[in-house]
């Protein structure tokens, strides 16, 4: 299990619907830990908790502050069961764009990732090879909830991944700066509209050449000016964006 | 002054071209301090610093630790003069893209939001309002030396920084995920490729209504999931890269 930390993360771990690779896990709550200030602040949150089923325990603003893991904690602390699915509950629902993660490190970067391929309309994201445990407090935090709302895959070595997705249907395609093909080519552009898994690598060294091999087509985000590179977080993206806009010609939901 | 760590940043700061804004200020290092390890690993590029007449001094490991900013340094850390121009210097450029940090708070969003400008081509950032230092030590790191490659203007109100873009005659482009028109509507294409000036606002609230009512259109960056918002600096290089793409119909850099 994992905790989950504030009001968002709370609300989107009680929306999350019923994962189909985890049968059998219907309260996606198991325990929520709350101090007396954070409840009369979202009473209508954790009554909704407590209507699960799942114990609610009243803390001491001494004990959040030992048991959560950011500085000024926000008073709610929920204790999750794992979410993550297996590769084939992912490729069942015939995805259009996946993301998968190749040994990024970063619980920051993984989490933001995460929250962009959200917004991106991906259809899941893969932890795949040594990338940071999407469980991890940090990761968490900053996927802002997106977490809890698209699937995600553990546990899988890249090459792995990579031959899931081939097999799926999707083109891979590798972010990799040093790539003579960019985002911007014209000839991409059709490609882009097709299911697509982008592989994205550490933030550090980015993708080694065995791995970058293993995609159909190595893609380098255009730069313009004098910069040497993207971070991660940037190059994904501008990636997922481009796909995102390819698959859906600019039909996407506003407020 | 401010400090400058690790090689990449010592020599973006050394090939720093003067600045139109700033004459007399031709020693873009100061004075650069290093540990023995490390003068050994860059012995070119301490040479280069040297040769500029900027003293160099070797000091110890456990002193370099207390000086740095950074969990691990390198080992390398150069005093350089503040290097922002006034926003008129900027505008004499000419600028096609600019950034305008509208109170961004975080230094690592705002040095990240800095290293995608620069990739995209930006010709600026403007550091508006109550925005960041950019010479806090953590956005130099997270600029990944683009701090030293595009003029940065500091000191200047949020309002003043529009008036003197439009004047400009750059369109200005709040960022703002509540806007009605999307990144990729086809109306807004055309306009991306004229000369623009982004406003992006503070991370955690956004664009308030009076800052985002400056700009001459409110663009959101379209949700394709069910992520409530991107984070900043994913926004941000959604943005601008529509922009740059626009502008250069894809006539970057390719290595």
């Amino acid at each position: 299990m994992f905790l989950a930390e504030g009001p968002q993360a709370v609300r989107e771990a009680l929306g999350r619907p019923g994962q189909p690779g985890r049968p059998g896990q219907a309260r996606a709550i198991r325990e929520l830990f709350v101090t007396t200030a954070a409840r009369s602040r979202h009473r209508d949150l954790v009554a909704a908790v407590a209507a699960t089923g799942a114990p609610v325990s009243e803390i001491s603003g001494e004990l959040m502050a030992e048991l959560a893991q950011t500085v000024t904690p926000q008073g709610l602390l929920a204790v999750c069961p794992f979410i993550d699915v297996p590769v084939g509950a992912l490729i069942s629902a015939a995805p259009r764009l996946v993301v998968v993660l190749a040994n990024v490190r970063d619980p920051g970067n993984a989490g933001t990732v995460l929250r962009t391929a959200d917004a991106a309309g991906a259809a899941g994201v893969i932890f795949a090879g040594a990338s940071v445990d999407p469980y991890n407090s940090k990761c968490v935090r900053s996927s802002a909830g997106s977490l809890f709302h698209l699937p995600i895959v553990l546990g899988v070595q890249v090459a792995d991944a990579v031959a899931a997705m081939r097999e799926a249907g999707l083109a891979v395609l590798a972010a990799d700066g040093s790539a003579t093909l960019g985002l911007d080519d014209p000839g991409l552009a059709v490609r882009l509209g097709r299911p697509t898994a982008w592989l994205f690598g550490n933030e550090a060294w980015g993708l080694p050449a065995d791995l970058a091999a293993l995609a159909d087509e190595r893609v380098a985000v255009p730069i313009y000016g004098r910069a040497e590179s993207l971070n991660l977080a940037a190059a994904a993206a501008v990636c997922l964006y481009a796909s995102a806009r390819a698959q859906h010609g600019g039909a996407a939901q506003h407020p």
